[in-house]
């Protein structure tokens, strides 16, 4: 196996509702996603999925009950301190519940804080001077 | 916000075997870990971390309880059919759990199976050629 993610699929309760959330904070529709199916957001150099939640744990034969904290968290880093609590505020605005508002990190030198989208995914938005990005947004972890 | 996913957090019961498991698949953790506390491993252009679930859901705010299917799946792609069953029996191998054993897709043309690590993050492996490949493992969406 190549250390790569290739594709993350969250399942959703309702697909316009999830479409809505996420094209408001600017991600953009892939063509290669079939309306009121599936939709597909190009994420760099990997792909973002939004699909049934039913549909997701049969595809992967898995029971579909289960709630609360999945164990989970997508994080997306970004270049200022400033930005955090922008793309936080922004993310509310665009239906995010905030789990954690914008603070110094306790982990790291930097800032951070949490929301999760409609459906309860967790996202991180994290300030981490440690963690360089590229002029593509590529995160680089340091080399010690 | 960019459309960029710069990490994924698995919220892990015990670091010490999920890190072998992850590194039994060939993943290499970076000099950027600390040891018995965080994992992180380089993931082409993002980078996965392994940190203990109690402690993930504490630094995002959430109530640590739930169980069951998270509503989320990440996808390993692979550049050719006889990889998916090569890749599903090496992390068989490697301690996970196969909840959908390979077969053809029902989705696209390609095949497919799904395996959960030893948390029970699922894993989709996945050889679809209507998702391209670069050299360097970048998965590109086809533009229609």
């Amino acid at each position: 196996m190549e250390p790569r993610i290739s594709l993350i699929t969250l399942g959703v309760a309702d697909l316009g509702r999830a479409q809505a959330f996420y094209e408001a904070l600017g991600w953009r529709r892939s063509p290669a996603s079939v309306a009121g199916e599936v939709a597909f957001y190009q994420a760099g150099a990997m792909a973002l999925g939004l699909w049934a939640r039913a549909k997701l744990a049969a595809d992967a034969g898995v029971a579909p009950e289960g709630a609360g904290f999945a164990g989970i968290a997508l994080a997306h880093n970004v270049r200022t301190r400033d930005e955090v609590d922008r793309l936080l505020a922004e993310a509310a605005a665009a239906g995010a519940v905030i789990t954690k508002p914008a603070q110094d990190s306790p982990h790291f030198l930097g800032r951070t804080g949490y929301f999760t989208d409609p459906d309860g995914h967790l996202w991180e938005v994290a300030w981490n001077p440690g963690f360089p990005l590229g002029p593509d947004g590529a995160l680089t972890l340091p080399e010690g």
